[in-house]
């Protein structure tokens, strides 16, 4: 990591990334509890919100509607990336080149290492490509840093969550998002291991919203710098509202509860109490 | 996918594309319906018809013959392909570079993507060079998406079918050719999933015509925004009677029968009554 | 294939390419009818035989010798082949560039494509390089179209020779050399798969003279453009006498008896009455 | 190796690097003893001590802290590691280019070699790319030589260490770090392999002072010219206090108890009687 | 092979060629039997022995020394090699670029090929860069044509090592080191097989003086122009001895008794009588 590298896409020090290349890693499986959701313009949309200082997206889809949205929002392209139709080791295939997410306008490149994968040597030498031709271009670089594989039996368990942020920090990455180890506890273990390298939560599956936020509160009293989310904000009836609850927790130090009170403005909600 | 970069290979935003790869892909076993359909010319004179938007061939057939059509002919330069000789997981050779594609006058470029192939990650990266290479010349991009190999089931799945879609999509593709998934729902499953990226039905083995032309009209009443078609073309008697009636299906909106009525012309047929 | 690009090894459209590569390919076994045979300049003087349009060799064979025999023979300089020393599924390596065969004062070059071969693909993308390459230098090619591998049972079946052919056509050969599929009609087939590229038959080991001159024309009836030999003429006792002979039959549309008969010169030969 | 090259990071020629790429090769197991470690500032710091002539990490690690500690600290930038996360013949990931090292201001590069790995070929090949690029920047090169993998039965035998030491030499490095091969004349006898290639001992997991610093002392004996090490410093209590003793055997030629008397000061230590 | 190319490392057409690159294919245990022998300098001052064509050394051995010896000997660089630590298909690293052997001063390069192995086909190009390079820079390219592997019983039958011979003609080597097979007959095919591609012997482990000289003399009446050895010159406690025997024989036309005699100077020697 570079000092300072990380400012075009944090704010105050701080991430709130909103990820979308479910259509490509999942399918379109994922947008089936909201199909609305499938079409990129919603998530443009959203990225407008003042919470979110970075949208994550794939080649494909930053070309189609990027331009539309580039003064309201920053652009975080994936660089690699792979269905999940077939069946092997992980690994993940370099769809986007740096020089040409820097043509579409990229303020930062995100690219994934499965750790632990039989293909580990081989990623983490494309991840050293990217992340040189990311230097060249002064584009911050976001690990998705995910051990799995063969070699790995528990993949949030706090050693690993650990070894995966101090990959981070080994290979040149600016920020590491990691899957959230569990406690806070876990947590600090793997920002103590990753020195000046930001750590970000990864939000994970659809949980309700009070639990959610006090998952990031847990990760954020870790040492965590903020959150990348995908379902657990689009997938939502009014993801505007708990983008409204992140960012007092994430950017003002807000309380879970009180963030999601105030989010939800006026309306008493008993289950607050 | 990039905003109008299709127009070369579209006409009011719709496609129909004659694809000629048949010879490599399949072998002599496909012109054995009609042999002199293996000649390069005929296919040419054939796709000089207006319905016709671009002829898909590979690089060798493109030497040959382009030269003598380029005015009334718009070139789909097929990039990859492979012949069915040899067995093991899907996979496609490079077989022309996009550089050499422009120079032989290419106005757009196809690329075949086998997503659940053990061979997608390197297909992919194949496609990430070839894509780039054709935004530097102009180039539209059509994938030829195609789900296949050990990791799936049913290739004609209608969620396989919208994440063949989704993967023009999210890859950068202008224009992604899939299977018909069965039914204008299926296909309407598979057109909200590509976003702005164009999706076209691929024609398949030869039916007979007014099944055809349903199945067409089925596809484009699910969004599909037209055609790629081989053999339902050029293996027939009267090539020029269903590109007419495709026509006014395709671009004129007509209803199969009508349209193939019209086709036919003054003939009366029983069989659209 | 690009039209005329051939003419360099070409005579009124037709080809008698003399093929001495057998000391890669076969190792010194071949030479052994004929010790003195495995002297390439005895080859280098034959391929200056009027009947000859082209000598087809390996980089380090036309290094030794070919600047002495520039002025009398076209160098077709074959980029791959291997020696039978190893086991394993068909493979051919890359010996020689296209940039190297053109500083050699190459007039056309050649290369192997095993159709059918586990590694069918990795070949094609290697041809790709060298076409594009020879293209860019204009310099005809001509490709050894042997399907063979696992997924071959009978690589001289006729539909095995006329998808060898086509392989050709679409990948952009010049020239398909390939196997004679067993009589004029199965040529007839290949040969009209192929389109414009021209088809040649390939010798194959030696047989008497009367036979190969009347495979040479059941190969041009089905409309074959020539023929790459080797053995079949190299290993004779006068291989001048057979050069004449086929010289006769390829370039004068004689009858093979008949030119066997003026090959010979005065000498009755009972056994072609 | 190039005499005179390794100037930049050796003293007197001889040399004692401070090696920190434990948080990729180990992961944070290695800081459990002590998890302050794991800040690499702290080590940074430690570098800073004059019997260190030069501190080798990785990338992200250089990148994050170098800078600031330029004036004082020699940099050897490791271009390969891995982590232990995955299973398989022993391999490396080229995580830095030499040209990025360079910039980053390293004065010296490292490059682990493990032979008898099914991978050798492979590393020796990223060396050489390495080694090369290294020369024209004037970047002396280390070699960390550690035969493992399928073929090797005990990665420490005097002649597996010799022969390790010998592979520096001849594949171009000015420094081979090997492992202790457990005597002094079996160090001896490595060193008398590699000719001019300086051999330095890699310090290995941490033991207590005395043992430690008889065994350099051994190695010294035996021809090597210096230390490259890690746990053996940064995980203990006072690691100043060793490097003043490493300090005083290496670079004063003094006994292990007279320097470890002199580095503990005035306190008196039975056990060093 | 390029006619006259090979002078540089030539005296009237012979080459007596010193190889010492057994540290890196052998290890230690060749120097076992004198391990003064160790020390590369040794054999640079051998070198110098007028009998001497060129001395073949891995890149380090070179960058240690070949600066002191320049004025003295003729540098063979070979590029490729690998220990004998790991097992598998005969393979061999590229471990110097022919730009960096020309910069080091190199007077002709050395390349192995173990035809039949499994990696022959990634060998053979391999080779084919490392040719073309040299003949950009005009240096003569020696190729170590050693079959083995999986699909080879014999390595030293005839058949295989004539084999050997013509696999440097036709891949463009102007010299073939072989393995001496047998008998000056056996090497007779071989040397008729490699056309002007010059043939020398390789020596083999060390054998008494008479019968080693009477070896390379019946290589020579094989036709062979000279020798390649190592461990028969190096290992002996009167190298220079050997140097004036083989000198006689190979450039002075002695025959092994004589040159012998001459050798040992006055002492008479029974067992040459």
């Amino acid at each position: 990591m570079i000092p300072h590298a990380d400012e075009a896409i944090t704010r105050d020090g701080k991430a709130l990334i909103l990820a979308y290349d479910h259509g490509l890693e999942h399918g379109p499986v994922d947008f089936d509890p909201n199909p609305a959701t499938a079409d990129p313009e919603r998530v443009f949309e959203l990225a407008g919100h003042d919470a979110v200082t970075a949208l994550a997206v794939q080649k494909g889809v930053a070309e189609a509607h990027y331009d539309d949205y580039a003064d309201d929002v920053s652009l975080l392209l994936k660089l690699n990336g792979t269905s999940n139709l077939w069946m092997g080791e992980p690994d993940s295939a370099v769809n986007c080149s740096v020089e040409y997410a820097d043509e579409l306008g990229a303020d930062a490149v995100g690219f994934t290492l499965y750790g632990g994968s039989n293909h580990e040597v081989e990623m983490a030498e494309e991840f050293r490509d990217a992340q040189e031709a990311a230097r060249d271009r002064d584009l911050p670089v976001v690990m998705w840093s995910y051990p799995r594989g063969q070699g790995l039996k528990d993949d949030t368990a706090p050693e690993t969550i650990a070894y995966a942020a101090r990959l981070g920090l080994e290979l040149g990455a600016d920020i590491a998002k990691v899957k959230y180890p569990g406690s806070p506890e876990a947590m600090e273990q793997a920002t103590s291991m990753a020195g000046p390298t930001k750590v970000i939560m990864s939000g994970g599956s659809k949980t309700d919203d009070l639990a959610f936020l006090q998952t990031v509160k847990g990760a954020l009293d870790g040492g965590a710098k903020g959150l990348a989310v995908g379902r657990n904000v689009f997938q939502r009836e009014n993801p505007e509202q708990i983008l409204d609850a992140l960012e007092a927790v994430i950017f003002g130090g807000s309380e879970p509860r009180e963030a999601l009170r105030e989010a939800n403005g006026e309306v008493h909600d008993a289950a607050l109490d």
